[in-house]
């Protein structure tokens, strides 16, 4: 069977009738619907000559088995965002399936390639991502997991226990990974770089580190109006000139720093601001490139503190290790895209992925983005042109060959 | 009787015991301690030859009827907000009614002296200050107020009926200044400008006009990780540029600029913020520095939005004119606190007070300032030396006798 990249376009519609609503995708992990979508995807694998079985964190693994134990892994997932859009995660999953009906098509493979859909990758729920992917890793504390609720004060072991995730064994599923030898994983961009080039395809070089602050400014609280303008310790003053450095230190260092809260107490008309939190993520592809905006972003806030006379103090609220992808395998996803779209572009990605998890345990790792329409993501306005998906497909099959080559020699 | 700042002192430590806690005053106007404390001041009024009734709009007036029916007003506030200071506002109530004792003993007065406490001048459980003082000068919609709540969600006119206030009637209480033909207010100058100059007393120039506005940025969510910097379209970028451009519009236009608050949405670590919304308040003395200052901000806005490719709105929430005080009245009171303190000071109020109703609607009016110390109030460590409450009563006390002879001889 010959590889068909309509079959995954069609897929990926069969999967949004069943999945999505008017608001866009509901596949929630843990939910009925992600069940739903998981059976879904055991009826298609049912068609093939690969073994399936959920692991101890919940991923679902398909096997076809090959003459070496040495083993390709080909990821996504399948969960989305409560109101999210039809490719983010399963235009990984069912590319990977599409991938494998063409080994599958071609006899027992001289090394042995799997399938993995990820559970929840989107931390939609409990506000944790990457949980599948992580208990595998390692990067997973079932502990702390133990004490998320959702919205509805329902705890995660109990939530997860409904779909037969016991928490506390769940780093078993490392064992999964333990012959694996490339994993690949193709997903939308989720920004707008590939679009601005026209181009519909990209390599990642790897995932973004992060280093995510709460900045707290405080002041003191005066009257509007009979505070005369140089008596003020204005904590929002400090806070809106920071707002501002944040963007050269991004741009001269050639990371991203975003500002995407602000809070002012007590927050009145007729008060200057006392006290102003504000929330700083800041991501660059190299350690010292992310060290050398923190640094810079640090000394700035003391220095606008200073001026405005208020008090500045850092609280580290989360932080990941920038994660390069393999360069052997940036190399065959730079010769797959050339020979199935022409150009290349390298850039890194953003957001997380699955794919920074099995990278960081030392698993030769890429990924291949596909261009998303206006950068959008996480909405049901979310879209990609069908002749890019058929690109995509085809780009990653190549990507597969040649990945499954190299293992194979190696 | 001989004019005895010291009883105004020793007036204020008793109300204090009344009606304070270890948080501080606690006379929320419409409440039981509030009605204590009146009680207490009809306690004193009953002391002396007066008359003293409290009008439709529950303000209490003790009038000592003099030869001719021309009305000199001493006024001021003995309600405060929960967990207030000692001076704010009952310091006018105590130091007029001082200077009342000091006119009663005299004999009949050339004119007719009273006393005014006014209802609910913090407006601290609806929401609406000024409320006995706006029933009198008319600047007062029962139809608006009547829909008012406090935080139990109990009704603004089933609360003032409880204190006999029928709010549909309480515009009647206009009736009151027919005759006035001056008002005077000490006040506390809740402010650090004299505390700066190391002055005890200011005379007070008028209060601000306020120009008070909601201000929304209309950017675009992007993700933290995948959006480069320069395809951003932040709404908080513009709103910063804004909060620290207000305030040289300030110092060159001589009035005061606050950017009270902000707020950011979706207001999460991993966007770029998409609305941002901040509460812009500015006081100016002059009509058309107000209006230059409000000008100035919108045009600064504009080209921020552009700079930033956001949309900007501008929503009034509330305006008042400046008001004036009567500059024949100005004059008496420089010459009282020259006399009295030596050095005079004149200055603007930022805040509003009872005053400002009264010389809207045309009665000749004044405040004086007696230095806050730290420029604290609303606050139980609101608090002025009290060598500063013995000169301010004194001045005061001129400031009563020279607007008689000046009323006397009109």
């Amino acid at each position: 069977m010959a590889l068909n990249p309509q079959r995954t376009i069609d897929e990926l519609k069969e999967l949004r009738e069943l999945t999505g609503d008017e608001n866009g995708a509901q596949r929630v992990a843990w939910t009925e619907t992600w069940s739903r979508a998981r059976a879904w995807l055991r009826n298609k694998l049912a068609e093939l000559p690969v073994e399936v079985h959920n692991d101890p964190a919940g991923n679902t693994w398909a096997t076809l088995r090959g003459a070496s134990e040495k083993t390709l892994i080909l990821g996504g997932h399948i969960d989305s965002v409560p109101n999210g859009g039809w490719l983010d995660g399963c235009l990984g999953v069912l590319t990977g399936l599409e991938v494998l009906r063409r080994f599958a098509a071609e006899g027992t493979p001289p090394i042995t390639v799997r399938l993995v859909d990820w559970a929840d990758e989107e931390g939609a729920r409990f506000g944790r991502s990457l949980f599948g992917s992580s208990a595998v890793s390692g990067f997973f504390d079932p502990d702390e997991l133990a004490l998320l609720k959702d919205r509805e004060g329902r705890p995660l072991p109990e939530v997860v226990g409904g779909c037969g995730v016991d928490l506390a064994r769940a780093r078993e599923a490392g064992a999964e990974i333990k012959n694996a030898a490339a994993y690949l994983e193709l997903h939308i961009e989720q920004g707008p770089v590939l679009e601005d080039l026209g181009l519909p395809l990209g390599v990642v070089q790897g995932t973004y580190g992060v280093e995510r602050y709460r900045i707290k400014f405080k002041g003191q609280a005066a009257h509007a109006g009979s505070t005369p303008m140089h008596k003020r310790r204005d904590a929002l003053a400090a806070a809106a000139k920071l707002a501002l450095e944040i963007r050269p230190i991004a741009v001269r260092n050639g990371g991203v720093c975003t500002m995407g809260s602000v809070t002012t107490r007590p927050g009145i008309p007729t008060s200057v601001v006392a006290d102003c939190e504000a929330i700083l993520d800041q991501r660059h592809m190299q350690a010292d490139g992310l060290a050398r905006m923190l640094a810079e972003a640090q000394e700035a806030s003391a220095r606008f503190a200073a001026e405005e006379k208020v008090d500045v103090a850092w609280e580290k609220l989360w932080m990941i290790e920038p994660i390069p992808f393999h360069p052997e395998l940036i190399a065959f996803c730079a010769e797959s895209i050339r020979e199935t779209a022409g150009v290349v572009h390298h850039l890194p990605s953003g957001p997380l992925h699955d794919a920074a998890e099995v990278a960081r345990v030392g698993v030769p790792t890429i990924m291949m983005f596909v261009q998303s329409l206006r950068g959008i993501s996480h909405n049901k306005i979310e879209d990609t042109r069908e002749e890019h998906l058929q690109l995509a497909v085809a780009a990653f099959d190549r990507l597969a060959g040649k990945a499954m080559g190299w293992v194979a020699g190696s």
